[in-house]
């Protein structure tokens, strides 16, 4: 590690959080002060692991902590808690404390001594036409705090908006902003002629596409047509292929923004959250500001915040 | 050719219709009378055309008709009158009479003695935030039939809706609802484990997609959270993997009504014609019956008429 990091550590003991997505393996070996005393990351997403050896995948990395700290409590969230993961832990629904999150840790454990605490996910049951569901930013949305009233945004590839109220996580919506991009981008014929990304966006030009979603009326706002404008601009001679695609990045996140207005999960002049680590978070604030919308930035360690928090209930209700 | 087809020629001569787009190639030929006397499809859509190697393409099907008849008329349209095609030629902007799409043809004269006619496509420059674009399926228009003040949508990649009135197509407006599909079908994580399509639509499954984007309201009306529902819909047991792009197709061509229905392009209990000839217009049937729509088949001529009617159109004024 090049810098000393630190996080709030509510669980106030030495502990092992494993953040475990789909496609990235997150290890961090927190210290009673909140000190991150090591960490790796590593591309072992759970899509990756065969005939379901996630022990040995896993302990590859923990064993040398434990051999020099002991057997610690190991905390795993995200989709190694999903039925495609290690252990399946069912949805806790909404509204949903730290305590209730707590009471739906599942355990393990393994032959070396410590044990494993798999945090469950949310389920939004009031949502049509089937619940909805998420496994990870559950424990971002409570690393980012549920004290205030407040709408929080998790951009990703399915990013989530969520309404903290009283201490719990009240509601939340999926978008798939960020699936629509990728498929766009890499795979369509609409975006067939656009110049490489390189990560360079074109802020100004993403914006432009932020203010056509948030800005067109009548015929035009309807999202599959503006889908075309990234192929219509291009023959018009407005955008040139090297702007495509970060003209279409705004006009999807536009969108998404757009619809959660319109779905009352803000009003221009609002302060809303912003909570992830994926890359995202830059392009978000812009086309919030599109939206005339304050923002509190969520960092990017909010998930072990959250899962210490989650972690420390179930220790004291243990007790 | 198993069985004897025939279409109206407006033109009332011998003539070839090449019907030429991205991904194939269509080329007829057509008797005083209409009837189809040979017809030749390939895949030599213009993408895969090397080093503009059109004329040879092109002659390789048609020198023998040519041989045969002599040298007749051949009157070209679809993306090969497009800037990757072999002539572009401008669009006509709306509204836009046969007369219009006839005074906008380009002509070339290879060497064999023909002569080759190259139809425009169409603009709608009242479009936000860029004009609109088609080309092909402004002749399968013209050949439905401008007589009857009416919307007519065009199944496709990129679908169109249009407004024929006073013998004019009057507007358009694009939806880019089977490429949206193909991207989700093909390549997403929300339908990743959806079972083979193998073309057998569930059409119960697929009008249930539909009827979730015509009844949902509120919050879960947003498009990039409905798109979720195809995976949230299998993770709560309500859809099986063999359904699941079944009821994506209906949820993407039920929100292309939905949206469409939103612009005002129709009401329910309204009629509207449904023009093409790409697999898709039992499905496009069949949603427009979700909306409860009265349907005007167009069939699957409707661009070898529209061609002969706008060719016959340059024939009056040539002479």
């Amino acid at each position: 590690m090049n810098t000393v990091k630190s996080v709030p550590n509510a669980y106030g003991k030495k502990a092992i959080v494993v953040d475990w997505g789909t496609t990235s393996l997150r290890c961090m070996l927190i210290g009673a002060d909140g000190r991150v005393l090591a960490e790796q990351e590593s591309q072992g997403g759970i899509q990756f692991i065969q005939n379901a050896r996630f022990e040995a995948e896993l302990m590859a990395v923990i064993d040398p902590w434990m051999v020099d700290h002991g057997p610690l409590p190991v905390i795993a969230l995200g989709m190694v808690t999903s039925r495609n993961g290690w252990v399946e832990v069912p949805y806790i629904p909404c509204p949903a404390a730290p305590s209730d999150f707590a009471k739906g840790i599942l355990t393990r454990e393994p032959s070396n001594g410590s044990t494993l605490y798999f945090l469950p996910g949310l389920t939004d049951k009031s949502r049509v036409p089937f619940p909805d569901v998420m496994r990870g930013e559950e424990a971002q949305i409570v690393g980012f705090g549920l004290e205030k009233e407040l709408t929080i945004v998790l951009p990703g590839t399915h990013s989530k908006w969520a309404r903290v109220t009283a201490g719990k996580v009240d509601a939340f919506q999926t978008f798939v902003t960020g699936e629509i991009f990728a498929l766009l981008s890499q795979h369509s014929f609409i975006a067939k002629v656009a110049g490489d990304d390189s990560g360079d966006s074109d802020w100004e030009v993403m914006c432009h596409g932020a203010r056509v979603a948030r800005e067109t009326e009548g015929q035009d706002s309807a999202f599959l047509t503006q889908l075309m404008s990234v192929r219509t601009g291009m023959l018009a001679g407005e955008l040139v292929p090297s702007q495509m695609l970060s003209y279409l990045s705004g006009l999807v996140i536009g969108a998404e923004f757009r619809q959660a207005m319109d779905a009352g999960w803000f009003a221009p002049g609002d302060r809303i959250g912003i909570v992830g680590n994926d890359g995202l978070n830059g392009r978000y604030r812009r086309v919030a500001q599109v939206f005339e919308l304050d923002i509190e930035d969520g960092g990017e360690q909010a998930a072990v915040v959250g899962a210490l928090k989650i972690f420390a209930e179930k220790w004291v209700m243990s007790r």
